[in-house]
This record gives C-alpha cells, sequence and structure tokens, in this order.
C-alpha cells in the first residue's frame, strides 16, 4: 500500500496545482470580462422586513443566503423616500432634484401625468449599453409612461412590467372604503396596464400570478444572455397595497399577505440564483437587492416594517429613507456586514466602474464608486446624504450624524410639517431609532452640515418639475 | 497514468467509506453519550442588539455565525421581564411565582434583601447532577447571594461571578447626578463583590476586565471538563449598566460602550466555539444563548434596542420579554429560523431530556421539551405564555394572539399602569409591535385566553415572596 499511497499524495497534489492555475489564469481572464449585473428592487419593503435584518415571522432563506454568502449594507440609503424620485435616482446616479423627477406638488407620477425621465439623462442602462450589455427591465417602471419614457427609449432592450404603481387606475370600486378595496383587493379594482416593451398585453394586470411571472421572465432572461455581459433590472410591483400572492405562495407565512408576498419574492431570488449556478455565471455576476423606500405604514398589517428605525415611506426619518441593501457575488466580494453608508445613487457609478466605462463629464453624478467596499471592505468613499422631502431638504447626514431641518410624520394626508429653528441632531450610529436629540451639546456639527448643505445647495441647477403637469378632464 | 488513476479513485473511494462508517458510528455512539450543555446569558440585551437580529452598528459575527450554523427563535421569551424573576425562571423550569421570587413590592433582590431561590427548588444544575454532570455558574447569580442561596448550594460544583446586579452596592458618588455616575462610571461607584464559590475575592469588582474574565473562566472550563459531560451556566453581568469594556474592546463599535460591550461579550462566544472544537467536544455540545430581559430604556444609548419590538425591559409588551434566543450544535440541529415560541422555561425540560433524566414528579414544571423542535423543527410544544410583572398576571398569549389585561410603560417610577376593562388583543405573528389591537373583532379568542389564564391561576398555590424581606437599617 505504501507505493500507491506516495502516488496517490503526488497524485493529488499534482491535479491540485494544475487546478489551481487554471482557476487562476481562469480568474485573471474573468477579472477583464465585464461582470452582469442584476438589480432586484423590491417596492415599499422596510428595513425590518427580511429575517436577515430581523423581522420574526417573514422567513427569507434565499435573501438571507445572499446576506451570509455577500454583504449585508445596514446604512443603505434610497434617493428619496417614494417611487418615482428614488426610481429616478437610482437609474440616473443623479438626486431626482436634478432630473426633475421630484416634485413639492406631486409626489409622484400618476397615470394622467405628462411628464417623465427627460431624454438627457443618462440612464444605467444605456450607460451599460455603451460596454456592448444586454439590458432588460422587468417589473415597475414608474419613470414615465407616455412612450418616450418607456425603458425601451432609455436603454434597454426590452421591457415587461406595469409602468406605474400597481393601485392606480383604480375604478370598479364606486362607495368602498380603503380598508374594503385594498383588505379585500380585487384586480377588478386597479386597472393597471401590462407593458411588453411598448404595447399593452393586458389589463387590468393580473396581480396575483404578477410576482411569479417576473420572476419567470427574469429567469429566462437569465438563461438567454449568459453568453454576453448583461444588465437585469427587476423592479417588483409588491410589496406595495394592493397586495397579491399566487396560490403557491397564500396562506404560507405566519405575517399574513404581506409575508406571503415577501416569501414569494424571495422564492423568486432562489430561482434566479439557482440559474446564475446552472448557467455557470454566478462568478460573473453582481446581484443587488434593495427597495425603492420605507413601508407604508398607514396600510398597517399591509404594510411593512422599519424594524428599529423611525417611521416610514414619504418621511426623511430614517424608516422612510434606509432599507435592506445586499450585495452578492460568489468568488468576488469580501463577505460580511457593511455599516458605511452606501445608496441606490451609488449603484450607477458602480456599475460604471465594473464595466470599465467612463463617466459622463457634462453633469453632476452624486453617486460614488462603491467597488473598494465590495472587494476590498475599505471605508466607504460616501460620508454623506442629502434627505429631499420633493424637492425640499428636510435633513442631511454627515458620517455618523444627521441633522433634521424639517421633519414630517408618515406619509398621511394630515401629517405635520415642523420647521426646526434649532435643527434636531442624531447620532445614527449610537441612536439609530433617533430618540435622543443631541443638537445642545454639538452645535458645531451641525454648522459643519449646513455649510456641507449649502455647497450641495449650489451646485443644483433647477430643472423643469416632471411631476406636476397632468391631464385633467 | 491510467492504471495510477484507477488506484487512486479506489483508494478514495474506499477511504471515504472507511471515514462514513466510522463516522456512522461515532455518530451513534455520541447519541447515547450525553452532550454538554453551555446557556450564555446577555444581561438587559434587547432582541434587536445583535447583528442576525437587525441591529446595523453592533456587529456580532459569532453569535451571526451561531444562528446561521444552528436555529434562530425569533419568538423566544423570558419568563419575565426583570432580572431576578427571570433567571428563577430559567433555573427551576418554572414560573417564578411558584418559587415564591417575584414580589408586587419589590422588583429584584437587593444587597440588602434576606431572600433567595428556597431549598426545596431543584436547578437545572441539581437536575444535571442526577446525570453525572460536572456544572459551573460563572458571572451573575441574583437568585440570593446568602450562603445557602449561592450557586454551590444549588448543584453547582464551582462558581465564579457577581452574586447579583453590577450597578448595586452603589457608593462614593454622593451628589452626583445619575447621567455622571452612569455615563462617566467608575468602579468605585459600585462596590460590588466578585465571589469565588462562596467567598469574596475581589472588592469593588474590577468591571472593565469582567467580561474578558468571565470569558477566559469558560474556556478554562471546558477544556478540564472535555472528558466529562458537563454543564456551564455563563451569565454575563453585562450589558446591563453601568459599562464597561476591557481595553481591547473600547471604542471598537459604531455604537459606543454599550456596542463595544455587546462586542466583547460575541467575542468570547467566539472563543468558547473554538474551544469546543479544538477540544473535539463541538458535536457533542448544545450551546444556547440569550437574553434575561429586553433593553433597559431609560438608559438612553447605554441601554440595548429591542427592534421592531414594542417598549422594554420591566414591561410585559414583546421589548420586555421576548429576547434572542440561538441554538448551536453542530451536526444535530436542523437548520434555519424557528418561529414557533419558545422560552428560557423550557430549558430546564430540554437538559433533562438531552440528559435522560425524569422531571420531578411532586411540582408543577412549566418548561417543555424542545428537542423536537431543535432536531426535527416539527412544531414547538409550547403554544402559549403568561406575562407576569411581579405576581401579577398583565398579559397571555396563545398561538398568535397576546390578550393585555394590565399595560404599563417602561420601567420607570412614574409609568402609568392600565387596567383595560376591555383587554387589548394582538395578533403577534402579523403584528409583532402590538400596534393594531383587533379585540373589537375577535372577542371569541379573547375568551379562550381568559379560560387559559384561569386555568393556570387555579394551579398556583402562593408559596413566601423571597424578595421583599430586606434587613433596613
Amino acid at each position: 500500500m505504501k507505493t500507491y499511497r506516495i502516488i496517490i499524495i503526488l497524485s493529488t497534489c499534482f491535479s491540485f496545482f494544475t487546478s489551481f492555475a487554471q482557476e487562476s489564469v481562469k480568474e485573471q481572464l474573468e477579472q477583464k470580462v465585464k461582470p452582469n449585473i442584476i438589480i432586484i428592487f423590491a417596492d415599499d419593503l422596510g428595513y425590518g422586513d427580511l429575517s436577515c435584518y430581523g423581522h420574526p415571522t417573514i422567513i427569507t432563506p434565499h435573501l438571507d443566503r445572499m446576506a451570509t454568502e455577500g454583504q449585508k449594507w445596514t446604512n443603505f440609503y434610497v434617493a428619496a423616500s417614494v417611487c418615482t424620485p428614488s426610481r429616478a435616482g437610482l437609474i440616473t446616479g443623479r438626486y431626482p432634484i436634478r432630473s426633475g423627477m421630484c416634485s413639492d406638488r406631486s409626489r409622484v407620477l400618476f397615470p394622467n401625468s405628462t411628464g417623465g425621465i427627460p431624454a438627457k439623462e443618462i440612464t444605467i442602462a444605456e450607460q451599460l449599453k455603451k460596454a456592448g450589455y444586454a439590458t432588460a427591465a422587468i417589473g415597475k417602471w414608474h419613470l414615465g409612461h407616455l412612450k418616450q419614457y418607456l425603458p425601451t427609449n432609455n436603454g434597454f432592450d426590452s421591457y415587461f412590467g406595469i409602468p406605474y404603481s400597481n393601485d392606480m387606475d383604480r375604478k370598479n370600486a364606486e362607495g368602498l372604503s380603503r380598508k374594503e378595496i385594498f383588505w379585500d383587493a380585487n384586480i377588478k379594482y386597479f386597472d393597471v396596464p401590462i407593458l411588453k416593451d411598448e404595447d399593452i398585453v393586458e389589463r387590468p394586470a393580473n396581480q396575483h400570478t404578477l410576482t411569479k411571472r417576473y420572476n419567470e421572465a427574469a429567469v429566462k432572461f437569465i438563461k438567454e444572455n449568459k453568453g454576453a455581459p448583461f444588465f437585469l433590472y427587476l423592479a417588483h410591483n409588491l410589496p406595495h397595497v394592493p397586495l397579491f400572492a399566487s396560490e403557491e405562495f397564500k396562506g404560507r407565512s405566519k405575517r399574513g399577505i404581506y409575508g406571503d408576498v415577501v416569501q414569494e419574492i424571495d422564492h423568486g431570488i432562489g430561482e434566479i440564483l439557482k440559474t446564475l449556478k446552472e448557467t455557470g455565471i454566478d462568478r460573473k455576476t453582481l446581484v443587488v437587492f434593495t427597495s425603492d423606500n420605507g413601508p407604508w405604514l398607514s396600510y398597517q398589517d399591509h404594510g411593512g416594517s422599519a424594524g428599529l428605525l423611525k417611521d416610514g415611506k414619504g418621511t426623511t426619518w430614517e424608516g422612510g429613507m434606509r432599507v435592506p441593501g445586499i450585495f452578492w457575488w460568489p468568488g468576488k466580494l469580501k463577505l460580511g456586514i457593511v455599516s458605511d453608508i452606501g445608496s441606490t445613487l451609488d449603484l450607477f457609478t458602480t456599475a460604471s466602474s465594473l464595466a470599465d466605462i467612463e463617466l459622463p463629464s457634462d453633469r453632476i453624478i452624486d453617486g460614488v464608486d462603491l467597488s473598494s467596499v465590495l472587494f476590498e471592505k475599505e471605508r466607504s468613499e460616501r460620508d454623506n446624504l442629502i434627505y429631499y422631502r420633493g424637492q425640499t431638504i428636510y435633513a442631511a447626514r454627515k458620517g455618523a450624524y444627521k441633522v433634521h431641518y424639517i421633519t414630517q410624520t408618515s406619509y398621511v394626508k394630515d401629517s405635520k410639517k415642523i420647521n426646526h429653528d434649532q435643527p434636531l441632531l442624531f447620532n445614527l450610529e449610537v441612536d439609530p431609532s433617533e430618540k435622543y436629540n443631541i443638537a445642545k451639546e454639538h452645535s458645531e456639527i451641525i454648522q459643519e452640515i449646513n455649510k456641507m448643505v449649502e455647497i450641495h445647495k449650489s451646485g443644483i441647477i433647477y430643472v423643469k418639475d416632471q411631476l406636476v403637469e397632468r391631464i385633467r378632464k
């Protein structure tokens, strides 16, 4: 046996080194290959709505696995706490004020709105097209539904989804209370269309199977494009109200229909990760999961949870703007929890960096490149954030500290707006729930943040408000 | 090369099967061997204070790993929301009302108290002694500090720690505000003793190195007892105020001193897991991590966070009673998240089951055996919980539903007590934050829970209140 053993050991060593060398060459080649990028965007999902972010009864094993096998960001922000401006921020890498995609007079775009993302804005898809990416948008768009504003006219090869929120185009519900419309939701109350590229293919959308179909479309796109670098923007319409899950998921979660919906999204993510693995491109693909804003608290148990954060959607409290942020890329990312600041604003810049495309030089890009955090866990280049509500700056963060100039409670009609002559100051690292105002003790920090905000303001050129114009009968 | 390859394959297969068979036999043997049991108990650590339960800036990689490699329980409860009764519940497997270890006139035991755990109570340590376990208590006891009540007279072979809370025996702080005493804490303000078995070996305790020394003592005990089944009860005094971390951990966390302290506890858990692995007994050892009650919110940033749960320590809202609960036992547990109900009350019964010891037949044991959840992820045998504040039932849970008969806000002197003639009802699975009272819609559930409470009450025999007697000068 002795001779055999030596042979075995030598041979094992040899094949180990061969495969190691091959792996190394392969990895180097891969580094030059532009990675696929998938952004999965949930709608109105709060900071506390995944099990890896502490929810007790919404169980999301696939997102939890993404977090364990990747990076879980705990200070990850959107550019605004409602749909349209938040999406504009992600897609352009610029605060929505720069594109006119936020307004003090209309929170978001509505089916009778005439505005949308201006042609001169460069979307992530247009940016990645420069490097030959195949691009697809699946799901909610909400950056304008007139033809010129649709994904296919903004850098995406294809589009499949509802072009705005799933609670719009309301009809057949005259005389019903909000409770009846939403808690016993029927798809006929919401006459929203599904578009294939630019054409309506279904109306009202069968929302029961919406998440399922979005997931299937995503898997199909990945399989069809496994050979090319691709960019997939999968923006679920849910868990925005009204809530619908497929038969397979109804009643699955202890958290009620809201949990069922989130778990169906999670299931789809499992299918996507499995597809990446099966097609052998998982090590070439960055997957990012996040949400467009915090939970819509006024919908009670049909809205989500911001966990330990204060308030929710529509507000500039942390619960409105801070969301789950999970990055996954097997074999590439430095694993663990990242508590530095990041934002959906940074995805444009980070994607450009990964695909080796220069940033546009004719405009301000607000995003930073997160690569060094992703690959080396170095300090994030982002150390600040401006919190807009509409076109107005309500708050600003620099490092650990956040100043509130104006506060306003949840996204309801009678919400009280308070102008703080003496701004509020919180240390978000120590006090993430924004409970203990330390303005008196640290007026110098307020002054420093004021300066930062003034510099930011001085760089803003006011452009046409895209949200305010609507066709009224 | 061809012949060699076949030899290699055959030989590899052979050694694979050999080791597989060995492993299988070993496993069978191990199943008959009584496992080691380690319970790690934090003090005043809230539901939201670990990264795996959603905290953004307290980073606890070792506890997170325990959760990923084991079971993370999201509906895990203590028997009371303050120290002494909570610990009595864990150590006896009985609601503290049965042992007299809770009171309407004194929240906990104080240094001038004369009571303690009655001799006729059977502690987990005494129970495991029946099966020959080596037993050690390290850390906070708080079940009586007179000789007869100490761990060494209650089933533990040895004891090392502060016998009550680390903020007691206050002196040298005359004229100082609470803020000065706690935020600029000095160990001389807290003249608490450290006991070795029954003797004071240090006073005032050097609390800076307390967590470090507890962790070291735990590692030492494990190494010394690796051959025998053992029970280790490691009850940290921290993160109860005043907060102290060792030099190595001061300033490590973004969450301030509170985070430093939790991260030092987490580090110690890493050392314990490493020791179990290095001594080769990890697959024979169940490790449980939990906390004695929710966060002490009145201490602001020196207190913790209950995450999405309402209120904290001292209350019967979820934030007071629901705590992290992590179970770890490599190769044995069915992994994942458990959202069924469990309690520290169940550790006595579960430990008895694992060690194959009969439960005492002369008394009511309130705990259930969690084994089937741990090993098979079957439905938990526990479907209810009674929420006591002192000797009074404030609330009760059955399945998803919780009734509040009395509510009282945080653990502060002016907290308001409200008797609800019409009890409040919450669905905790759908509404963990106890926001939406559904009493009107579900009076039948209240009646069902009322019945359960009446049955529970009828089984209570009032015994001597151990907490009320104190020596007063």
